[in-house]
């Protein structure tokens, strides 16, 4: 099967997007954002390093790989509308496997409320994705990585650490908690949490997909400010201490590996990261988790932090 | 060098983006469109099959991924804006080479008035490049594939077997005729002669990037039409005729290899092919090559070609 094949098969499993003036198809895609302003955001997936292939199915991928850039639309209090997809692959890819791929991309970008417009396929010595999202304002102001203020409390959207758990069990050889391992292959982003964001005021937003210590320390950096993270903030729920246990981990350790470990520095469940001006009434799925200071970077409790911070792209 | 530390090294190779509400260096990119329809298109540039590191530097394999990209654009009859680039490589590649490719891309992109806005880097097996260009309408409406009509006249602007030639002259291990090693390496497309295109009425159009019949192909089959493309419109200019004396090849012979088949086949110059209502006043660099019919497919001076038609992406 050739590439015009393939993307055949693959656009069978992709709804057109109602957006879209012109779709897949053509030299490039025309998208009706209904703002004059585009949010838009590029990431690669690559096998063997974001993505193992005994792991994980060509669903899990897409899903992966569609939420990773949809989230980042999300983290700017923006809408996600459309993603277009680069997929390289070595030859003999199997239909069905780039199809199942396909469904993974569009389910999740339907979840979002968005549609697959566009994309490319290329011979590749390894199975690697680049998804771009677009989003659109919808007439709010973008809320970017700089504007935390001293007072401001630090607020989180979404699961923290289950990912990384998750890693932790496949990589032991374990097959469960299943809802652990399912939160690893599948992150479920918020991404109605970041317009939601911008309607509570936020002052700044990050997608947590490096690590929560990480990503908050490039807030902080982008804001001028310190942020001092406070562990009472961070419950680990039933299925982290599930799976420390299945580790034979005290749940209750707080070094690494572990369930503090992995939701302090674990990426890749996309949770929303943002900060609110103090007295700020917010719905119970933002969890405060600490506290903007005068200063520079981050603190756990007060103090430096000597663990891993996450996840690092390029060694 | 670690990925923020690249990634600063390659911004620093690029100017900040009029258009840009939020540039590099946040979740994701804030344009301004100034139309409520932004164009978009990904395309994947990979080592090895697309570019050779021997073959080109750094700034010609930037050049050359964003004038894949832009070009789509300009073949919608839109105006780039934006480019975000994921970048793919080997762990150790040296800050400097990704340097000389950041000013590649950031150079063609302003060619095309264009800014690069975002991105992502990842390790991988291979260097490879996934960029995404955006544009916008700026008032006009889209030019299609499929809006090609019985007796429209077809037209070409710019290079058509440059690439092509300058391929097979690195493949002999020739050092010349400069221009066309040139023309492979930093392909050189008319980016305004897309709007043009719609200002002058066009009813179809599309970027030549696989070799002219397989596009013509697209576009006949999108338009349900018939292309006849006639040789006579297809004349050889001096520097063709010389990389083929530089090969041996007879200047005149129209098999493969040969300045006739580069035209047919070759792709990567990005020509704009475009369709026009009979009668259109073309200026000079729009040059006529053909014909649309009632019909289905591509013929050449009214007979099948028997060559190769053009570039396969998935073999």
């Amino acid at each position: 099967m050739g590439e015009f094949g393939l993307i055949a098969a693959m656009a069978a499993r992709m709804e057109a997007a109602p957006g879209a003036i012109v779709g897949i198809g053509d030299d490039a895609a025309v998208l009706h954002v209904g703002d004059s302003r585009v949010v838009a955001t590029t990431d690669l997936l690559v096998e063997g390093r974001h993505f193992r292939l005994d792991w994980s199915g060509p669903a899990d991928i897409g899903i992966k790989a569609a939420a990773r850039s949809l989230a980042d639309v999300a983290a700017m209090g923006a809408v996600p509308e459309a993603l277009l997809v680069g997929l390289g692959a070595p030859a003999g890819l199997p239909a069905a496997w780039a199809q199942d791929l396909a469904s993974g991309l569009a389910g999740e970008a339907r979840r979002a409320g968005a549609h697959v417009i566009g994309g490319d396929l290329s011979g590749a010595a390894q199975i690697l994705l680049a998804v771009t999202a677009l989003g659109t304002m919808a007439g709010r102001e973008p809320v970017t990585r700089g504007g935390a203020r001293p007072a401001d409390v630090v607020a989180v959207a979404g699961r923290l650490g289950y990912s990384a758990a998750g890693l932790a069990l496949l990589q032991a050889g374990l097959s469960g908690p299943a809802e652990v391992l399912a939160a690893h292959r599948r992150p479920q982003p918020l991404y109605d949490a970041g317009p939601e964001a911008v309607a509570l005021g936020a002052t700044s937003m990050i997608d947590v997909s490096d690590g929560l210590l990480q990503d908050l320390g490039h807030l902080a950096a982008a804001s001028g400010v310190l942020i001092d993270v406070a562990t009472a903030g961070l419950a680990s729920g039933e299925p982290l201490v599930a799976a420390a246990r299945a580790l034979g981990l005290d749940p209750a350790a707080t070094g690494h590996p572990g369930p503090l470990a992995w939701m302090l520095s674990g990426g890749e469940d996309h949770a929303l990261a943002a900060t609110f001006p103090p007295g700020a009434a917010l719905p119970s799925r933002w969890a405060v988790i600490g506290r903007v200071r005068e200063g520079r970077g981050v603190l756990l409790d007060g103090a430096n932090y000597r663990g891993e911070s996450g996840w690092q792209h390029f060694r």
